[in-house]
């Protein structure tokens, strides 16, 4: 007689059978996948390999299989922060990490981007956010909305901060492999032996996936910091309720391993011809202020907004351009950037003329010299 | 110019164009779904079908889509009680209750199954755990461990218990149509108009595909009570990280509808066969007490503990039993519930055979009169 769900390598020799798993049309090892989300099994194995790649030495990485990138964060941000600390975030920034903070009453604080040195980190500005309840710095290379990568002495000064506060770093890696030709990405850990590292990514970007749910974290951690309290955490965590879909597990072998890496770099390469056709038109624009962005899926382009009387803010000038031009794009303050606006690159080429077209009218209509 | 994930119905002709849902070989809608989890969207329309059964009145039902029951009974939990309050489970029942709640400083109280009457609940045991603190009671029909599936006139009792007292009822439905032939399913929100319902379930268990992670809550809630916060906060909280699996959506409507019944029917009359046999055969043992089943997956099987004078609990004699007949049962314990084990009843006739002697052999061996 078997518990269904132990089916499992390790336990000698008893009897591992369950009629569904094994006598029905669904293949058998699916089922054993979901339930044994542990080092040393294939999934694991795969994502490791996958991250272990040159640049990043070879130390141990435990793997982490979340359901997406998302529930990664999540499961992050609960493990290293009590209610009552902080975090610190990038800004502009992706939404959900504050989302996901505050949900569970740890608080934000915001370090800026500069967007005339494309989007690098305001490093005084990141370090003086600093204070005794800060317990972690999440960083988003490349960026989600700013569209930049980080050069490897940037990313060292980055990693300076850390080391000298003691504060581990969350490296949101999710668009990781999404760099544009002649970019060069850095990955955080593979820079340093000090500072202890969670990076969190997933398939959906890279593999143009996005509702798979499937992610991971992995911990770079050299010096055993994590060793006693968040590497248990961490596992505990995702063991609470397994949430990592069994299906997208038993294909993710073949999604990391046989995706052809032509069609993969096409991709990028149209995303990158939509960014800089895009930046030109932009740029012809008055009002507009486009920074160009080297990687990812976004551009942000800044508002000159004293210059367009009609509309107080990006909120009020985006919803104008959805109501006249059917051009809907995401305004800064989802980003807490205001006066400024996110736009989406992974459309045809032919959508991003016309929307250039619209938007140029638009601006036209409502600029005031 | 869009934003990738906004690509929704409703609204008005905006540029809905996303390279990678429309371009490439992924199935466009497949995303879609993955950000739409709100009502209305195919995903939801389908469960609703499903569980609009005759028996449960046409009233209005709100779903929300969930990675598995687990993660629904978490949401839930998370949602109707605050930490340092208290609900009530059943024991024996499911681990994950107790696991959840005290995870987010929930406590549980235990009400009493009894096992000389089909694992019906103490009603009067029930009804004297209820205090001040409590919040809501989960009732688990048909149950994991037990096999059993409550009469009309029994829920009906319980149901008088939460109206009595007014709680809401939390029914994990997992096994819902799995009931043995000649037995019969009442679905509870079904049978009252005053308790408040969240009912839980997922595929995995009436499909066979554990761990595909496609669940759902149904709010069962005719007089508005959880109108003022409840209904909110398990939107808010199923869209803080989105985790059901965009695949698995797709494919929903299909499972629900096109596997044919006869296929589930031989299923379950498989299972059924293998509990009586089973039970037949556990009765002949000296020693050990089955209870026999009427739904669901397992059977719960007594041991006299002390006529095994070799072991001191039902641990230490699941122990043995797996070193000696490398025969695998999860001990009563997992279940708070001593000196019982837990059998799986979803393999082969084959296996179940093969199992029965090999706990004949072993209970013969250490049995002492």
């Amino acid at each position: 007689m078997v518990y269904a769900y132990n089916n499992k390598p390790g336990v000698p020799g008893f009897m591992m059978v369950c009629a569904y798993n094994n006598k029905l049309s669904v293949p058998g090892f699916i089922m054993i996948y979901a339930y044994n989300n542990k080092p040393g099994v294939p999934g694991f194995i795969i994502v490791c390999a996958y991250n272990n790649k040159p640049g990043v030495p070879g130390f141990i990485m435990d793997v982490v299989l979340t359901s997406g990138c998302s529930d990664a964060l999540h499961q992050i941000i609960s493990v290293l922060a009590n209610p009552g600390q902080n975090c610190l975030i990038p800004k502009p920034g992706f939404s959900l990490y504050e989302t996901v903070a505050r949900s569970i009453g740890v608080d934000v604080k915001r370090y800026e981007l500069l967007p005339n040195k494309d989007w690098e980190v305001n490093i005084e500005h990141m370090e003086s956010q600093i204070d005794d309840n800060t317990t972690f710095i999440i960083v988003n290379d490349p960026s989600n909305p700013c569209g930049s990568v980080y050069s490897r002495e940037h990313l060292l000064q980055i990693l300076k901060v850390a080391e000298k506060h003691k504060l581990p770093i969350v490296s949101d890696e999710i668009y990781a492999s999404f760099v544009f030709p002649g970019e060069r990405y850095y990955n955080l850990a593979g820079l340093t032996s000090e500072v202890p590292i969670l990076s969190c990514s997933s398939i959906s970007k890279r593999y143009f996936c996005p509702g798979w749910r499937f992610g991971w974290i992995i911990i770079h951690d050299r010096n055993n910091v994590f060793e006693k309290e968040v590497r248990g955490a961490l596992v505990r965590l995702s063991q609470r309720v397994v949430r990592t879909n069994s299906l997208i597990q038993s294909a993710i072998k073949s999604i990391l391993e046989d995706t052809p890496q032509d069609f993969l770099a096409s991709i990028i390469e149209a995303v990158a011809k939509n960014a800089h056709h895009m930046y030109r038109e932009m740029c012809k624009i008055p009002g507009l202020q486009p920074v160009m962005p080297r990687a990812a899926m976004y551009m942000m382009i800044g508002i000159e907004i004293d210059k367009f009387p009609d509309f107080k803010d990006d909120i009020e000038f985006i919803k104008k351009m959805i109501s006249d031009q059917s051009v809907l794009c995401l305004p800064g303050q989802c980003f807490k950037y205001p006066n400024f606006f996110r736009v989406v690159l992974t459309v045809p080429q032919s959508d991003i003329t016309e929307a250039c077209t619209r938007i140029a009218d638009f601006c036209k209509k409502y600029y005031v010299a």
